[in-house]
């Protein structure tokens, strides 16, 4: 049995559930409890504060007329069945990063990250003002949900490895552990990809049955502790430069709420979208400070990597383009990326070259 | 009578109406309206967008328990005048940015904007996360203030000038329209600085009675004209790197909030954080595309000239160190940049820098 038949057939119930207490009509009176269902282990850094961000706030700014009950992955449901589940109403709402569900539809790839893809800033100008959230709305309401965006992780590191990577072909017979497109990218350069679950990275690195790894970025890195195996880190990476957070609820459930809920929702998944940045930018960077105060050298690859890494990503971001939806989130994406990247690399990133020049950062 | 003379005499009455109102224990009964005052005139790109944000959301986040009622410059006080205002409770909120009011106390610029300062993500950083929150709570409730962080204009351009500027010495005797720190950065290279009404700039750079301006970016200085006089435009400006909207309330209005109404400001507030940097954006990001297209030479200013800049910037930013709160806020401020900077660097700065040379951007 795949994994997609699993998940049909253990959600079934929960669907026929949901549809029979979706059909009462009592939603609107009293205190109402929405379970949240995430993609992160409970207390995993980051992520899981940024979903209980959104269960603590919209539980208060409502007074409590709506309860969100977060159940991290594996409380109630796998963190790879979040979107079945919430699809077919076993489940209110989840919160989690869409590339896990590439399967359900190619152009979910948008709402969660490209490789050589958005910033969070670029990303949420596209979502807020170029397109971006109409499109969201289409796609999502094809699997009866309606998302927000309501955090990012920032851009995440290129990796963990053995040695320094001074050419695309250091990448050939590469084994390294790299999820989603990216990992279809560095496959590509010829490099051995696995997707190993995180529980089992470590081991895997500290054995030698993976050659390196990526994960997320300093702050989490730390925490699991590759710095004791290797001490070479590539901070820039290709292939998450701003992996969107999506709050994602049932539409059913949504449109169930009344104006005034909704809008709650909406404020509070936009204020989440910042606080959670943030959260993670302060992390990243005192965690930086303490990998390198430790001996671990960080480096960029060499432009001659970053081309390779270009020509691959755009293979794989196009071979999907026979979608008629894909291709036109896809049009959408590039021309809002087009114009918004000019003018970031003009303003703020002329001023802060300058002033880390200067001021000797 | 100076101006902080005037504000004190023309806001005496309207303390005292307040102070009796503000005894009223009804508050927390039923609808309430709440006047919003501003430093923008009504409708003005981007700034007025903001503090419309913060009054629409507001209000039906509550269910209009909470009616936010917006008053543009003029309208009730004037722009300079909306910190006393709400201070002596006059009126219950302002949205703003608060370099205006450098005069109530020196540290209101580490949360408008210091030159060479935080960016938009740096400033979230350490407001949110990195102990700037806990001194601005500190600073506003001097004046019986409480700050919100609710919007960024992003970095603001160098400006507009009759010539390149090749050098430091160019800025000598030049006649310069800026305000607040950055312009004293300007006279410490010489210039002849201005602080001119928005209204009177246009026709003062087309007569030339100044030599040159700043004003916000692409969206605005389009909107301004200032390419109808002028086709030599700097992007990156050392003084406005990414300045702070403020939603700044009375304090005692704020204390007299429910729990909820004050959960309900707080998270409309973040929201408006990332609607107004990115409405920034992506409005920047389309008009410098078409001042291009009209001719207009977009100009990075030199490394010398960066460095003197950055002499002065020094110098103006130090010279209110004998205050100690100032001293404080400078502290936590800098060292929190000193962090951040180098993280954003090497991850999106990395990134961003490899992305746009790879695609062409």
């Amino acid at each position: 049995m795949d994994r997609r038949s699993f998940l049909r057939a253990t959600t079934a119930g929960g669907a026929a559930a949901a549809a029979t207490s979706l059909a009462a009509p009592a939603y609107a009176q009293g205190k109402r409890t929405l379970t949240l269902v995430t993609t992160w282990g409970r207390g995993l850094a980051g992520v899981h504060d940024s979903a209980q961000y959104c269960a603590d706030q919209i539980t208060a700014a409502t007074d409590g007329q709506l309860t969100v009950d977060l159940k991290a992955a594996g409380e109630l449901v796998g963190a790879f069945e979040v979107f079945d589940a919430v699809s077919a109403g076993q489940a209110d709402m989840y919160h989690g990063v869409d590339y896990y569900f590439l399967g359900q539809h190619p152009a979910i790839s948008f709402f969660s990250q490209i490789p050589f893809g958005m910033t969070f800033m670029e990303y949420a100008n596209w979502i807020y003002h170029d397109g971006g959230g109409e499109l969201s709305d289409e796609l999502y309401s094809i699997f009866g949900l309606k998302a927000f965006s309501s955090g990012n992780t920032g851009p995440q590191s290129g990796g963990w490895f053995a040695k320094e990577m001074n050419s695309p072909e250091d990448f050939q017979g590469l084994k390294f552990r790299m999820p989603g497109q990216g990992g279809q990218v560095l496959g590509k350069l010829g490099a051995s990809v696995q997707n190993l679950p995180g529980a089992e990275v470590y081991q895997a690195l500290s054995s030698g049955a993976i050659d390196g790894t990526e994960w997320i970025g300093p702050w989490a890195d730390e925490k699991a502790g590759f710095q004791e195996i290797t001490k070479t880190y590539y901070t820039g990476g290709f292939h998450e430069p701003g992996p969107n957070l999506n709050l994602t609820m049932n539409l059913d459930v949504y449109e169930s709420l009344t104006p005034v809920q909704q809008e709650i929702v909406s404020q509070v998944a936009r204020a989440g979208n910042i606080w959670t940045m943030s959260l993670f930018m302060a992390n990243n960077s005192a965690a930086l400070q303490r990998l390198q105060s430790g001996g671990v050298k960080v480096m960029e690859f060499p432009d001659s990597v970053w081309d390779a890494f270009g020509a691959a990503a755009k293979e794989v971001v196009e071979e999907s383009m026979g979608d008629e939806l894909y291709a036109r989130c896809y049009d959408s994406y590039m021309t809002s990326l087009q114009s918004s990247a000019p003018w970031i690399a003009r303003s703020e990133g002329t001023f802060t070259a300058q002033r880390n020049r200067v001021l000797g950062i």
